[in-house]
């Protein structure tokens, strides 16, 4: 839990102060110093009477009572210095940087542990273990360089590792990106990213708090907080992106349906991060391109204006661009002739606009002038400009820097003389702008800014089901898979319509319940985990002569416990599934079925509970989309009647949380129906 | 066409020289004079008697006999200026830095025609018009900055923009990248990118010249040029990596056909590069991260070591490389856990080998030679490795030097620490080093790097068609589509298996000419383009009433003419096609039929000569080709005869250039045959 204490404390104490700067202690007291802390600065050291100026205790016992402690001192002795602080001293909030804590072995955890428990009883804050500390306005607690000035227009940085907090800011300083507060959580022994995002969410000033958050995850341990205040947030003004590293590790969770085969912890932070609203990143670079981004104005459209004196890089921006789904509308008409009169002779307006390798500060000036208030299709502009080193494009950068200022529409520059326009460009970030280096690497950033959608609501209404008897299944349900029964119990009570079907395991049995069956049915072996590997599934079966050969088939498969039979349905295969990663709501799946799933992968997620809208999203962009449409002259499937299955799963996994995989598969789909032909349910506790 | 007065003059005029160096032909010359050009060197202004220090003529026929000129005039005298050059001085090589011609209209290339026509007539080069001139090792002919030190291990660098190349030349300069020969195309009125390439190709010395080439390619004009010289250069050792820009851009051929409507230009360019060896990028960033790696030894497999003192660029690292195809494989056994015991407690040698923030160049040096010696499971390491801002890192990057240097397997260096190591950088860069500041970009160029193929042999042999028979169906065809028996002859001639079919336009005529038939049959209409939206193919006849019935309803069809039947086969739907783009070779494409090509655009394509080993490559990167081998339980299709008809179509389109067009669509693939059902082929003259 964060706290005023550690945001803005009025006496700190760094414990294990150094003289010497390049130690850890040192360069803490340092950074501190520079900073030009306001309140009482101590230190402890028990080898000097001052450490960089200042009065040093020699044990943690002697100093004054204090807000904020920073320990750069051994792992062993924290614990105890910790609880004399917060017993003796007041103190409320903790940054631990030393090491050798959780991530070091069973010993450092039990040390961590004890830490955290000592700080909570005092109600305090602890950040950390293992970590580089906190830059807020009022102080710099980071032992590390470089210590970027706090900017309230910059972007928060949230950090779950120390050295790419630093990377990240050294990019970013690089391109005129400023940051205000850093948060290294470190081990996050008791304060995670997501409680830094709790506490400036329900602390929130819409005029003065920095409103672009950026976050390096390497775990989500309370994903439900996550996404709770990263949509608060975006929903109050705030812009966040984030990366979430370790997409691609081979998770060891047990994969024994389809559901569990295909989907993949990236597919359920993805899903979340769309739902919040956050800007997925996979790199530093694509990071801070992004907070680039969100520090010029909104882009509200997709239509982009494409302004340079150099082809090339406009040439490869438009293919960026289109390959991203945003558009570069060509410009004509009588305003895109006058705005032509006042460009050389041979420059093109069509979009790019290329105003030729000649073209002037004044030029560019009445280009953009044009876009702003002439051609409405247009919602953006990029302005590609460099230097072949000639003459000083300070003129050109200034006209950009005050259209900057004063248009509504947003203006992203692209100033790629890192070499000959190296003066130029210092100028520009010093004015406060951002730049961007590679047109490509800006358009991809875009394209990934403007294909985030809002977070949704909160409050999300899903279709009544039969939760009583739902909980009746579940509650009498053992860990495993369910029984055919209890599957098609569970489906009817979340009205999610099916095949009805008969079980039976002796051939009378089953002859006598066909009595008033329509074929032709199929017939499925009950029992073998893999129906279609063990030759378990038999189609057109006609008559109930060849029912009866069937049984007896069927029943010499190994493991077989009985044989079901149903109604052969004919339209489109789809598929629905969920997933649970741990401490995560609920993954809901939707595919088309066989081979859309089985060999193409071709699968939307969203994270439960599901609006009718995500919904809608999760099966438009599915790649076979089209089929669902119909295409090819065959008709489709009931797009809203899908969408509604998808909610009712949502449904039925919210009011059984027991619920930890899930498939229907297949759903056979037509125009006018969707009816869930074979399911599996795996119960977890 | 290049020659040697265009890169080794003996002597050099500048035409429009000027002491004003803001101006084209003033820094031209300042360019010149600051590289120490060795030969003479004549500048003509007709207002002074000396430029810059030199002798300057007041007009061109006075001035003594030179090998190359430079012109820097207004386009409307350099017609005349190049003649008197060509007749008068001997000059054989022109650079034309001036606007104004064929880029500004119809007048502007009549006289950049003109003036081809002079250079051709007298044996010459030119280089231009419309371009920022030409760096070889023995002068410096640009009128831009930067110009960088001609390193003779560094990158050639061929630009169809002037602009673009200088936006090259400076983000390389940034990373360390250095540069050779460079030459800006402009118009590339009688020297083009593929020219140039041919000179390089034709005169290749292996000890000598620069290995690296890098492309930025607007148009190719050329294509076969390209591919021949790319692929020999490849072949002789050199390392080509090329931008095409405008790969998006809505192309205006019709799309009359499946193969027009789903291939684009893009694919064509991206199979030439992929038969030459050529490494595709998409923006300048990319282009020299591939420049970066080519710089280091060759990477000859896939299994990265990730060494780093950051997690957290390693785990960004570990995805990237995993997402691109490249492995991180794990690190284990007693070699490990002797490496493991050189380390401080809490490293990871598993891989990523994380030896923590305080990790140190001696434990930097030996875990590089653990990689290098011990494991060979490793191909190739990341060194990944900054600064925090607490001390030097100099060590460690003098240590990473020596082992670049001495090591055989690749090691690419990652320095993130832009700001706190800034220092450390450059001055690795300066003993000649290049470095990567995002892991990210690194992995996506590696895997880009590692998964471009060699180049394709030159000698590909196709199997024998009837090519006799092929020129006589062509030579008698009219522009537009073949008849169905020209259609199915051309497929006989081409040895591709076809299903047997009877066309007529009467009823009793078919129904006589089907004595034989085996039932069921496809009964389809003849004429109207699509068939299927037309409700024009009828499946599942069983006899010859329904066949009778099926006549009429199909001959009510708008613009019907006749009607096929043809047996129904069962079996996996496949694919092939042939587009044509101007100047290149045919493009084949294959693909699953259906579904596969009508709605997920999964095609690959390659282009002709396509041999055993490329058709290989083309069927077996689909996306569904699990189905081609047989999946969920149905069998596949026989991918050998797939191939085998991939080749044929490659074989059948070069002896019929003419075909512009071509679809076989579905082809029904069984293990024991594959069947074209369906082909349409367009000519054009």
């Amino acid at each position: 839990m964060v706290n005023k204490q550690l945001l803005n404390p009025k006496s700190i104490t760094v414990i294990g102060a150094s003289n010497d700067s390049k130690k850890p202690g040192g360069n803490m007291l340092k950074n501190i110093l520079a900073g030009g802390f306001a309140g009482n600065l101590y230190a402890v050291n028990p080898k000097e009477e001052r450490v960089q100026g200042i009065k040093s205790f020699s044990e943690v016992m002697e100093i004054p009572q204090t807000d904020l402690a920073i320990l750069a001192i051994p792992a062993k002795y924290c614990p105890e210095t910790v609880k004399i602080l917060a017993e003796e001293k007041n103190t409320k909030a903790f940054i631990i940087i030393s090491a050798g804590f959780g991530e070091a072995g069973e010993q450092g955890k039990q040390c961590e542990q004890q830490i955290v428990s000592t700080v909570n009883s005092a109600n305090g804050c602890l950040i950390g273990p293992n970590c580089i500390g906190v830059i807020t306005e009022n102080y710099k607690g980071v032992f590390t360089a470089p210590v970027p000035p706090f900017n309230p227009k910059g972007c928060d940085l949230i950090s779950g590792s120390g050295a790419t907090a630093v990377f990240i800011m050294e990019a970013g300083m690089a391109l005129g990106v400023t940051f205000a507060n850093v948060f290294s959580v470190g081990n996050a022994a008791q304060t995670g990213v997501e409680d830094i995002l709790e506490y400036m969410d329900e602390n929130f000033n819409a005029e003065k708090d920095p409103l672009i958050k950026l976050l390096y995850l390497e775990t989500i341990s309370n994903p439900q907080k996550l996404l709770k205040h990263a949509s608060s947030l975006i929903k109050k003004g705030a812009k966040i992106a984030a990366i979430k590293a370790g997409s691609t590790a081979e998770g060891s969770r047990a994969a024994t349906s389809h559901t569990g085969a295909i989907a993949s912890s990236d597919m359920t932070v993805r899903a979340l991060f769309h739902k919040a609203g956050i800007v997925y990143c996979s790199s530093r670079e694509q990071l801070l391109s992004v907070a680039a981004i969100f520090n010029y104005k909104k882009l509200k459209g997709k239509n982009i204006a494409i302004i340079t004196h150099a082809g090339g890089s406009a040439v490869m921006l438009a293919d960026q661009l289109s390959k991203g789904g945003l558009k570069v509308p060509e410009i004509s008409g009588p305003e895109a002739e006058k705005l032509k009169s006042f460009l050389y002779p041979g420059s093109s307006i069509a979009n790019p606009i290329d105003f030729l390798a000649t073209g002037t500060a004044e030029q560019l000036g009445i280009i953009i002038d044009y876009c702003e208030h002439k051609f409405d299709s247009i919602d953006a502009m990029v302005v590609v400009f460099g230097s072949a080193g000639l003459f000083d494009v300070e003129n050109v950068y200034n006209v950009l820097s005050v259209k900057l200022e004063i248009c509504n529409k947003p203006i992203f520059p692209v100033l790629p003389s890192v070499v000959n326009a190296q003066r130029e460009i210092q100028s520009f970030l010093k004015k406060g702008h951002i730049h961007f280096p590679d047109e490509v690497v800006l358009g991809k950033a875009l394209a990934q800014v403007y294909n985030t959608p809002e977070p949704q609501s909160q409050k999300i209404s899903l279709p009544k089901i039969d939760i009583e008897s739902i909980r009746k299944i579940i509650n009498t349900a053992t860990e495993g898979y369910l029984s055919p029964k209890q599957t098609v119990d569970l489906l009817d009570a979340a009205g999610i319509p099916r095949v009805h079907e008969i079980v039976e395991n002796s051939k009378e049995k089953l002859l006598a319940a066909m009595e008033a069956t329509d074929f032709p049915v199929v017939m499925k072996v009950v029992g073998p985990l893999h129906k279609s590997d063990a030759q378990g599934v038999v189609l057109n079966i006609a008559n109930k002569g060849e029912a009866a050969e069937t049984f007896d088939l069927l029943m010499k498969i190994d493991s077989a416990t009985a044989v079901m039979v149903q109604p052969q349905l004919v339209g489109l295969e789809l598929f629905v599934g969920v997933m649970k990663e741990p401490g995560f709501n609920h993954t809901i799946l939707c595919g088309l079925g066989g081979i859309f799933i089985e060999v193409l992968n071709d699968v939307s997620a969203g994270l439960s509970p599901i609006s009718k809208n995500e919904a809608e999203n999760m099966v438009q962009s599915l790649r076979g989309y089209k089929l669902i449409q119909g295409a090819r002259g065959k008709k489709g499937a009931n797009e809203k009647i899908f969408i509604d299955i998808i909610q009712r799963l949502s449904a039925l996994v919210q009011a059984a949380t027991e619920i930890i995989e899930m498939d229907i598969n297949p759903l056979i789909g037509t125009q006018r129906a969707i009816t869930a032909v074979d399911a599996r349910v795996r119960i977890g506790r």
